[in-house]
């Protein structure tokens, strides 16, 4: 990873009409990363049982980006307090979002996870189902230490708040591959609810940990909500409009999956006629030739115009983030840093 | 059920050197378990995604004990205070353990839980998975509802403290079904973790809610421990020395399933020559005849003394639990509940 901010930028700036305290705070995105990593790695946890804790720093050992976490820390700072306030609650959203993958992978039936194989093939279900359950509890208890009990209420609010929206979320999801008739906004509502509302989470507590205004954590919030649409979204266009040299993976996996993507819905939403009947026959064609399905499903989408609808909601989403980041009139600095952390992620090519 | 304690024995009565302040307030079992009962039944859960909440509904209401939150309820009432002020909580303690059973019900591949189809067989295991989580979730919210952050992070203290200590011996019932050297006290250990704390637990909440001293918690804690600990050795006891009439199901069903009881784990401890050898081969023999599998294994037990050695830890633990209760120095009235609701607890028969 290279650096994203040069900090000389902004040195010495003050902006005088936003509530941070400090403007030369902020770090980069790679030292936020850092900080989550080294954090994660210190964390205490019981010996025995091994059998149970094994696992759970086998999950939080790998490889994953620490988005969650570094964002927290960021919105920390960039509300006027030093992140090192705020490392027990990035722990704790780390965890919480390990414990899910730990039981998507169960619910999955995965067998790899970052190139690893799963908790639950390395051991196997039950201990992915109660280590899993550890790490939520630990992840609670995680949240609140140290802090005022008065804060703390508040974490708790906001964490078990995005917890259930994102167990309504692996819901959905798990119900609308059994459905052939989801409706686009009922996709959008999944995919907010399942990743995005965990981004927001992250940056929501960071900014509690950094005594920002309600008014800042609302818009920091919503900023991420709205950024993880934009990735998600752009996560579904890239597996099918992305260069595979570029991307770093084979394109049309979710093609060949019959994943209910954005693309996807919207096809069904709007095909008729013959492209209707097309979908309808990829679809559910037995063992189709990869190269011909996905060429034949894209040629639909092409047809459609659903890349150009897929690539309208990724701005607009985009766009709405990048507007909450303005209204939550942080100094440049912190703007900086969020802009720039919405370009690598909007940029990313894998 | 038939009433326990009968109000009017204790009206009046007034114990001058206790810490509560109320002598009157103590209702009896049933109405605790009927209060638990309404307070679960009322509770407000989304409607959707039903895929999600109704599998909740179905866990909670069908026919536990509600043990834990008439506890719970009662600790409350013993500390002086009005029970209604903890229903939240009590209904808490209900679903974290409506939790921990849907998931060890995967974990067992269990068909029936109280009569009726688990909720992976029900629905499936992802469900039960995803719900159980969601239960979690719920609970440490109800938990913390309309009381005083201060109380909020004690109650989620203690509330966490337990619910690792439930995973702990979960964890170590599960591998210990795969030894055989399992020594006396880590399976008391095991037991105190699986079951017992979260008794404790229950009171522990009530008690807090009722604005009890911390010794008079931690005597209350203890006392519901060792009853728990009593009680399950009891249930281990009565499944081969139960009169099959009145335990309320058929006697032997540990010992045809080599499940690591304390009597198993006492016999495989002391036995030596040919007991041991006996005993060996009964747990590895092939498809036995029922009746004489366990009348063999019964007549192992009988020669070293298990069943004397059984009751004599069934006893003090009980002894135990009573001295707690006297330490906790409740009113006549609340103390007379709880000896009572031991007396309940170690006579019942299925």
């Amino acid at each position: 990873m290279t650096k994203i901010v040069c900090k000389l930028e902004y040195y010495g700036y003050f902006c005088e009409n936003n509530t941070s305290k400090a403007v030369d705070l902020m770090k980069n995105i790679e030292e936020y990363v850092s900080l989550a990593e080294k954090a994660i790695k210190d964390m205490a946890l019981p010996g025995n049982p091994a059998g149970l804790y094994e696992p759970i720093r086998y999950g939080m050992s790998d490889g994953g980006k620490r988005l969650r976490p570094a964002l927290l820390l960021a919105a920390c700072e960039a509300s006027g307090k030093d992140c090192g306030i705020a490392l027990n609650q990035a722990v704790a959203i780390e965890m919480f979002h390990n414990f899910t993958l730990l039981h998507d992978d169960v619910m999955d039936n995965a067998d790899l996870r970052r190139g690893k194989p799963t908790v639950c093939r390395q051991w196997d279900d039950n201990t992915a189902i109660l280590s899993g359950d550890t790490m939520l509890t630990l992840a609670t208890s995680l949240l609140i230490k140290d802090v005022s009990p008065d804060k703390a209420v508040r974490l708790l609010e906001i964490f078990n708040r995005s917890a259930v929206d994102v167990y309504e979320g692996q819901q959905y999801d798990m119900e609308f591959e059994r459905r052939d008739d989801v409706a686009i906004n009922e996709y959008i509502n999944m995919i907010r609810l399942k990743t995005s509302v965990l981004l927001g989470c992250a940056v929501h507590i960071g900014a509690v940990m950094g005594e920002a205004g309600e008014a800042v954590c609302e818009a920091l919030h919503d900023f991420a909500v709205n950024l993880g649409l934009a990735f998600q979204l752009q996560d579904d266009f890239l597996d099918v409009y992305g260069d595979p040299a570029v991307f770093g993976k084979a394109i049309g996996g979710d093609i060949m999956n019959n994943k209910k993507t954005f693309l996807l819905v919207n096809a069904m939403s709007a095909a008729d006629g013959s492209d209707k009947e097309e979908l309808r026959y990829w679809l559910s064609a037995p063992n189709p030739f990869p190269g011909e399905k996905i060429a034949a499903v894209t040629s639909i989408y092409n047809r459609l115009g659903i890349d150009a609808v897929c690539r309208d909601s990724i701005d607009k989403y985009n766009s709405a983030a990048l507007d909450c980041l303005e209204r939550a009139g942080l100094t440049a600095d912190a703007t900086g840093f969020f802009k720039e952390f919405d370009r690598m992620v909007m940029s990313r090519k894998k």
